[in-house]
This record gives structure tokens, C-alpha cells and sequence, in this order.
């Protein structure tokens, strides 16, 4: 069967799962040790809050530039949201 | 007249343009320091070499959890390609 270009091997889907999950909770992390509201943070930041609660959960990933401004929005470095956990 | 939702201001549209040249420089720099032809990184990370070449040259974005492949396959970590020029 030929496979689609593109088409994921399971092992690298699973990584991006997990790398999705990590950083998520690092922005959520980040985000309640400052007392920001979700609402406050997506006002800042330009991403939607239904777009913001999925990232958080892990569940949606972002272009890397929208990760610049959500660490902008928390103040903090943008290297901070890839920290390993 | 109506803005769409996601309607981005001129302002945040230059903001990730800058951004995009920012990584894709970054990245470039790297794997050429590192002496790695891009159909070689391509290959290593699962970035199709035409993406790829769209990103060294800021014309394009990626999902945030492709910047981990292209770092695990240069060899550095994800933070380096998000460092300030």
C-alpha cells in the first residue's frame, strides 16, 4: 500500500502528542503561577480561548510564532514554553 | 465592514513575519555550521526538503512540535533555534 507523503509513522505521531501535552501544561503552569486568567491570556496573546483551552489540554498545537506571543502575553522568554518537564 | 474573526492587525502580521525569518535563519545557520545538506535534514527530521527550504527562508511556519524534530536532528535543543538573532 503506498503510503501517502506525509503520512506519520505512529512513534513520531506519539512524539508530537507528548510534545503538545509538555508544552501545554507549561503554558497552563506558567499562566495560574501568575494569576492570568484564560480569557486575560488570549486577549493579550491574539489566541482565541477556545483555541488557548485546547493548546493548554494538549489536544491543538500552534504555529511556533503564535508560541512568541503567547510568551510575550506571560512575560516570559519564549524558550520557557519548550522547557523540557 | 465586518472584520473575520482571526482578522489579523497589519502590526501582529509583521510581528510573525519577522518571526519566521528569525527561526528560519536560525535553523539555517545551524545546519550549515554543522556542515548537514538540507535534503540530509529533511530526511533526519520528517520535514519534506520543500517545507524545509521555505523555512530557512521565512516563508513559511511550522506546527511548534516540528521545531523539536528539526533540533533533535541537528543535534541542539529546541530553545536554540527560538534564541533572538
Amino acid at each position: 500500500m503506498p503510503t501517502r507523503p506525509g503520512q506519520t509513522d505512529p512513534e513520531r505521531a506519539a512524539a508530537w502528542a507528548q510534545r503538545r501535552i509538555d508544552v501545554g501544561f507549561r503554558i497552563r503552569t506558567l499562566r495560574t503561577e501568575l494569576g492570568i486568567t484564560q480569557e486575560a491570556l488570549a486577549l493579550k496573546s491574539g489566541v482565541t480561548r477556545n483555541v488557548l483551552i485546547d493548546v493548554e489540554h494538549g489536544r491543538r498545537s500552534l504555529l511556533y510564532e503564535r508560541l512568541f506571543d503567547l510568551a510575550d502575553a506571560l512575560g516570559v522568554p519564549v524558550t520557557e514554553l519548550m522547557q523540557n518537564p
